[in-house]
C-alpha cells in the first residue's frame, strides 16, 4: 500500500493499482442520510430512497503510523469518518470505516476507474458480465421474470405479480467485483447497496450503512487472483463422485411415476446419476403451478415406500435427491415446533409474522438464533440426511422482510443480504456434522458474501422456459460466469429452464439446445417446471431420449476431465466454467465475450441459444482449437460452424493434456 | 408576511398560512450538484440526473429590514444562498433567491404542509388532479401513449417508440400548485422541476438551477384565489363569437372533401362553426399514419381554389382553421429561408441543427431572437391570416432539444420549459398585430408558466382513441381541471381521440361519449386521428350524425351560458370547467373527484368514460341539483343514474339564474 500526498488530496494505491484518488474538487468519500422503502410482493422488491443529504467528505486530516494510516473526514467542521488504511498479514489493502457521526446512514466510495476498464462479478449476474456503463442494485431478490422490459414476459410478469425483474435482478448479489486490471475489491456490507460503473473515472459504489470495510488486491494473473479471491470468500468443496455417473433427473409425482421414468429413462440409453424429486414431502396447487408443501419431512402418501426404496435406488446406481428451504408452512408441524420454541422470525411487537409465497404463508425460520439453526440442522439431519436423501435444492434465502424482528437484534435490512450465507452455512453444517460433504449434494439460487465456503453448487434460478436473452438458456452462462468470479466454481442449470407463465411452454428444441449445454457444465439436472405438462421433457418422444441419451454419455465419458477441474476450483477457487480472458488476458475481445466459456482449461463451449439457429458465430482466442465433431482445427478469430441439433459448437485445445479423452467426444 | 424566530431556526407564514419552516434538524433549503442527461426521442424523454451533493442549508443569519427580510445560508462556513422574503405591492409573499456559490445546480425548497393537505396544479395534468402522494417531474415532452405501464398500449408504445409515457408526462408543466388551503405557490424556473408531494409535512419542490423566486398568496375563496393567479400569469381573451355556431370538424383530404363533408354534416342536422384542416398546407405519409407538410403555406395541390372557397365559406357561416407549429420541414422554402437568416437554433458549433420527428427532420425557429420571432409572425401573417384562416392548432412546442444553441445564449436547458410560452406569444401576438384577436382561434397543448394570457385555448393532446384511464375520454377531465386552475379556464379535446396505434382503433360508443362532453365544454371540435381510415368518424353512419347534431345544438343551445362562462374566465380568471371543491369548499368530498366538473356555476357534467355503461354513479355536492333528462331532483351524495348513450349525466342548479334555458336541453 502507498499513500501520496498531493497539493489538494491524496492518492492511495496497492500493488501498482491505483485504489483512491481524493482531493477537494473530486473527493473519493461521500456521507449521507437517507430514508429507504422496500416494498416486497413474493421476493420481488420495489425499493425506492428518499436522499435528503449527500455530503462530500473534502477536508481530511491524516496520520501516517507504523502499521496504518488515519484519514479523518470533516463535515461542516466536525469529524465524521474516520478511515483506517493498512496491509493485512495477506498483503491485501484494507481500508477500515468508523462513523463519528451516528446520523449518517448512506455511504458512497469512489474506486479509481479508467475509462475503458471492464469490470465483473457482483455476484451472480445474469445480463451483463461485464458490468461497465451501468449501475447494479445488490439486493437479493427473485431473479425476475423475462427481465427485460421490453418483453410480452416481463410485461405480464410485471403486470400480474410484479415480478417482471430487470438487469440486475438477481438471487445472488454480492458487494464484490473484478477488474480487468487483475484486482478484486470487495465493500464489506449486507445493507443494501448499488455499484454505478457508469463513470469514466471512478467506481462508485454505495450502500446504506456505513460499511465495515473496502478490502482491495491484485495479482500478476487471474488464476492467482480467483486464489486471493476464495482465500477471501472461502471454496466449494468438491462435488461427490456420484455426480459424474449421469443426469438428475427432475422427476415428481410419487413413488411409482420416480421408479418407472428411472428406468424408461436407463432403457432409453441415459445415463442417470439421480432422480430429483422436490416434491417427496408433498404438494399444494396454486394458479402458479405445482407448488411444494413446506413441512421438510417424507410425504408417505406421495411417496409410500421411499423409506426402503431410496436405498434400494442407491444400490442400483440412482441417488435420491429432494428438497428444502429456509421457511415453514403455517399450521404445519415444523411450524407448529419452531412458532412455540419461538424459532421464528416475528413482528416488531414479537407477534406472528408470516410471509405470503403465492396463496400460502410461511414462518421464517431465524437463523440469527444460533439454537434455530440447531434446531433446522437437526430436521437437516432426520428428516432428509438419516432418510436417506443424497441431496437436495435448497431453496430460496431471498425473502427475508425488511420489517421482521430478529433474535440477534439488527435490521432485517441489513440481514437480509446476510440470509443465503446464514442458510448455506446451516445446510453445508448439517451435512459436514453427519459426515457426509463428500456424498451430498445440495445447490442453491440464493447467495451472498462468504456462502462460497458453504453452499456446494449454484444452480441459476428460474429461467423461463423460452429463448429469451436475459432469462434463458443464455443468460445461465454469464450467471456461471460472473458467480465464478466471485469463487462459486460450480454452477448449472434446469435443463429447459424453468418458469411456464404467460403462455411459455417449452420446446423441444429449447429442452436439447440446453441439454447440450449442460453436458458441458460440472452437473447436469433436469427440471419439468413449474407446468409440467405444458413443457416438453426428456420423455416426451424417443428422440429426445436418444439425444439426451448421447449428452449424458458426453458428460460421463468427461468425468476425468470434469473431476479435475472440479478439483482445482476447490483447491485453488478456479472456477470450472471460465470467462475467456481468465487464460486469454492479452486478447481485448476475450472481455466481451459473454456467451462463450471454457469449460475447463481445454474446452470451449460456444451453446446454442437461439430459436432455429444451425450455424453458430463464435469467437476463439489465438490458440489452436479443434472442432470436436468436425476435427478441424482453428488458430482463433471470430468463425461460424455448424450447428445442428446433437453437436453443440464445442472445441478443444490441441495442446490440451486431455486431447485423446477430447477427441473421442465425436465418437459418442 | 410574518417572521417568526425559533429556538432553532425560523417560520415564516403569509396570511395565517405557514409557508417555510426551517430548523437545524429540519432544514427548509438545500443545495446541490448534479449532472443530468436528457435523452429525447421524438419528444419522449429519458431524463436521469447524478446527484452528488445535496447539502442541507442549516447554518443561517438574518438580517430584518425595513421593507424586506434578508437570510443568509452557509455551507461549510461560507455564504451559499441569499433569500430576500418581502410582501409585493400586490400584498404576496416573494421570497428571491441569490446564489453566492455559483457551483450549485440543484435547489430543493420544503414548503409546509399538513397530513391530510391537498394540492393541485402543476400545469396540465392529465392522471391526477390531486397530487398529493406523488412526486411530479416537470418537463415539456409528448404526453405519453397509454400513460399507465400496465397497459398494452404503453408497453407496446414504450418498446416500439420510447413513447408510452408515465402518470405524469404531460405537454404542458408548469412549478406551480394549489393548496386546499386557498393558497397557490409558484416556483419561478424554466429549468426542470419535480414537486413531491408524498411527505407528511412538506411539499418538496426540486428545481435544476437556483429560481428566480417563490410566490405565495392566499385568498379567502378559490375564486378569488383564481382571480389572483390570473393576475399573476396571464388571462385568456374570450373566443370569437363563431366559435359557439357549432361543432369544429376535423376534416382532412383537400377542398372538395372538405365541402363535401361539410354539406353531409349540415344536411344531417349537424351544427358547423367550422372546418379544421390540419392538412392544408399538404401532407406526407409515415408508418405512423397521415403526417403533415410542416411549410406553413396554402398547398394549392391538395386544396385548390381554397384561396377563393375560403372567403365563400365563411359567408356560409362555415370557418376554416388550419395548423401550425414552430419548427420548419428540412429543405422546404421556409426552412431555407430561416437557414439562410440565422434564424434556428444551430449545434454548438454553430451548424445546423435538425430534430428528427419521425421519418422527417425539421429545424427549430430560434424565438429566443426578437428577429426571427417577428419573421414568424410574418409567416403567421401572410400564409395564414391573410390568406383568410380564421384559426389553427398551434401545435408542439415540447421538442427543444437540450443541446442545441440559441441567439440568447441560455442553455437550452433552460429554455425547454419556456419554449410553449415563447411559442404561445409569437401566435397571439401575429392575431391581436392584425387586429383579429376577438375573431381567430389558435388552440395548443403544450403549455408553460405565464402563456395564458396568450394562448388562447388548450386541447388536451393527443388521447388514445380508447376508453384508457390515464389516456382517454377521462384523462382529459383532470387535464381541463388542473390546467384551468393554473390560469387556462377554456379547455377542450379531440373529440373521439387522436393515437390511432398498437391496434386500437376509435368505436362508435367512444365518440359519441367524447361528443356527449364535447358538448358541455367551452370548445367543440372533432379530429380524425393519425389513421382515419381506422377509426370511427362523425359520418360513418347516420345515426352517429343525428347523435352529433344533437349534441351540437345543445352546445349551441347553451351559447348564452358558455359565453358568460368565457367571459367570467377572461375578466377575472374562473374556469370554464371547475372542479366541485370550487364552489362547495366545504365538502370534503369535492377536492377528490377528479372525473366530474362544473361547467360554469350552473352545471354539473359526470361523463361516462366507461365502455358499456349505461348507469352512471356519481356524486352530488350538497345542493338542489336537477337531472337533466328525467328533470329529477337530488340534494346531493352519490346517486346512480340512468345514461344511456345521448343522455349523458348532466345536472343543472335549480337556483341557476339561467334554469329555463338549462331545462330546456331535455327538449332539444
Amino acid at each position: 500500500m502507498k499513500l501520496a500526498q498531493t497539493s489538494t488530496g491524496f492518492i492511495v494505491s496497492h500493488k501498482n493499482r491505483t485504489v483512491l484518488e481524493h482531493s477537494e474538487v473530486s473527493p473519493a468519500l461521500y456521507l449521507g442520510i437517507g430514508q429507504g422503502t422496500f416494498d416486497m410482493y413474493r421476493g420481488n422488491f420495489d425499493i425506492s430512497d428518499y436522499l435528503s443529504e449527500r455530503l462530500p467528505l473534502k477536508k481530511y486530516s491524516i496520520s501516517e503510523n507504523s502499521d496504518d494510516i488515519v484519514v479523518t473526514f470533516f463535515v461542516d467542521g466536525d469529524a465524521a469518518l474516520e478511515v483506517r488504511l493498512f496491509e493485512t498479514a495477506e498483503t491485501r489493502l484494507k481500508a477500515e470505516f468508523k462513523t463519528l457521526d451516528d446520523q449518517y446512514n448512506r455511504f458512497w466510495i469512489r474506486v479509481a476507474a479508467t475509462e475503458n476498464e471492464a469490470v465483473f462479478g457482483c455476484g451472480e449476474q445474469l445480463s451483463y458480465l461485464n458490468l461497465r456503463g451501468k449501475n447494479f442494485p445488490l439486493w437479493s431478490s427473485e431473479p425476475g421474470v423475462g427481465r427485460n422490459k421490453s418483453t410480452y414476459t416481463t410485461w405480464q410478469a410485471d403486470v400480474k405479480d410484479k415480478a417482471g425483474g430487470d438487469y440486475y435482478t438477481t438471487n445472488y448479489p454480492q458487494p464484490t467485483f473484478v477488474s480487468d486490471k487483475k484486482y478484486f475489491c470487495h465493500l464489506q456490507t449486507t445493507a443494501y447497496a448499488d455499484f454505478d460503473f457508469s463513470h469514466a473515472e471512478y467506481h462508485e459504489l454505495q450502500c446504506w450503512n456505513i460499511p465495515d470495510y473496502l478490502l482491495f488486491d491484485a495479482e500478476e494473473s487471474f488464476p492467482e487472483l480467483m486464489t486471493n479471491i476464495t482465500d477471501v470468500f472461502g471454496r466449494q468443496p468438491a462435488l461427490p463422485d456420484w455426480i459424474y455417473n449421469g443426469v438428475i433427473l427432475g422427476i415428481q409425482g410419487g413413488t411409482e411415476i420416480t421408479l418407472d421414468k428411472v428406468s424408461v429413462a436407463r432403457e432409453a440409453g441415459i445415463e442417470v446419476a439421480g432422480a430429483w424429486c422436490q416434491d417427496w414431502q408433498g404438494i399444494k396447487m396454486t394458479s402458479f403451478g405445482k407448488r411444494l408443501q413446506w413441512d421438510w419431512q417424507w410425504n408417505a402418501n406421495l411417496y409410500p415406500d421411499l423409506d426402503s426404496k431410496i436405498h434400494q435406488m442407491k444400490e442400483d446406481g440412482v441417488r435420491f435427491l429432494g428438497y428444502i428451504n429456509p421457511y415453514v408452512l403455517e399450521d404445519f408441524p415444523l411450524y407448529e415446533e419452531a412458532f412455540e420454541k419461538g424459532y421464528l422470525a416475528t413482528k416488531e411487537d414479537g407477534s406472528k409474522y408470516v410471509v405470503d409465497f403465492g396463496e400460502f404463508y410461511c414462518g421464517v425460520v431465524d437463523f440469527t438464533n444460533p439454537e434455530a439453526c440447531e434446531w433446522y440442522k437437526g430436521v437437516i439431519r432426520a428428516n432428509m440426511i438419516d432418510f436417506g436423501l443424497d441431496g437436495w435444492m435448497g431453496d430460496f434465502g431471498e425473502y427475508l422482510p425488511t420489517d421482521c424482528s430478529l433474535h440477534n437484534c439488527v435490521s432485517a435490512e441489513i440481514e437480509h443480504n446476510k440470509w443465503p450465507y446464514r442458510w448455506a452455512k446451516v445446510q453445508h453444517e448439517a451435512i459436514a456434522e453427519a459426515g457426509k460433504t463428500d456424498d451430498i449434494l445440495f445447490f442453491m439460487r440464493a447467495g451472498a458474501t462468504g456462502m462460497q465456503g458453504y453452499c456446494h453448487a449454484l444452480w441459476a434460478g428460474d429461467q423461463s422456459v423460452i429463448w429469451e436473452i436475459d432469462d434463458g438458456l443464455a443468460s445461465v452462462i454469464p450467471a456461471a460466469l460472473s458467480a465464478g468470479l466471485m469463487g462459486n466454481g460450480i454452477s448449472h442449470s434446469d435443463i429447459g429452464g424453468y418458469t411456464t407463465l404467460h403462455g411459455n411452454k417449452r420446446s423441444k428444441e429449447l429442452f436439447q439446445r440446453w441439454a447440450e449445454m449442460a453436458a458441458f457444465t460440472p452437473i447436469m439436472r433436469s427440471h419439468e417446471g413449474n407446468r409440467p405438462t405444458d413443457n416438453h421433457q426428456f420423455d416426451t418422444d424417443s428422440e429426445t431420449m436418444a439425444h439426451l441419451a448421447r449428452m449424458t454419455k458426453i458428460y460421463k465419458h468427461l468425468k476425468p476431465y470434469i473431476k479435475a477441474a472440479v478439483e482445482e476450483n476447490a483447491n485453488k477457487g478456479m472456477p470450472v466454467q471460465r470467462p475467456l480472458f481468465m487464460h486469454y488476458e492479452q486478447d481485448s475481445q476475450a472481455y466481451q465475450i459473454q456467451y462463450q466459456y471454457l469449460f475447463g482449461r481445454d474446452l470451449m463451449v460456444a451453446p446454442v441459444y437461439n430459436q432455429g439457429e444451425t450455424v453458430k458465430e463464435l469467437y476463439l482466442p489465438e490458440d489452436e482449437w479443434v472442432h470436436v465433431w468436425s476435427g478441424e482445427t482453428f488458430t482463433g478469430g471470430w468463425i461460424n460452424v455448424d450447428a445442428p441439433i446433437g453437436q453443440p459448437p464445442v472445441f478443444y485445445r490441441k495442446q490440451s493434456q486431455d486431447a485423446l479423452l477430447l477427441a473421442e467426444i465425436k465418437n459418442i
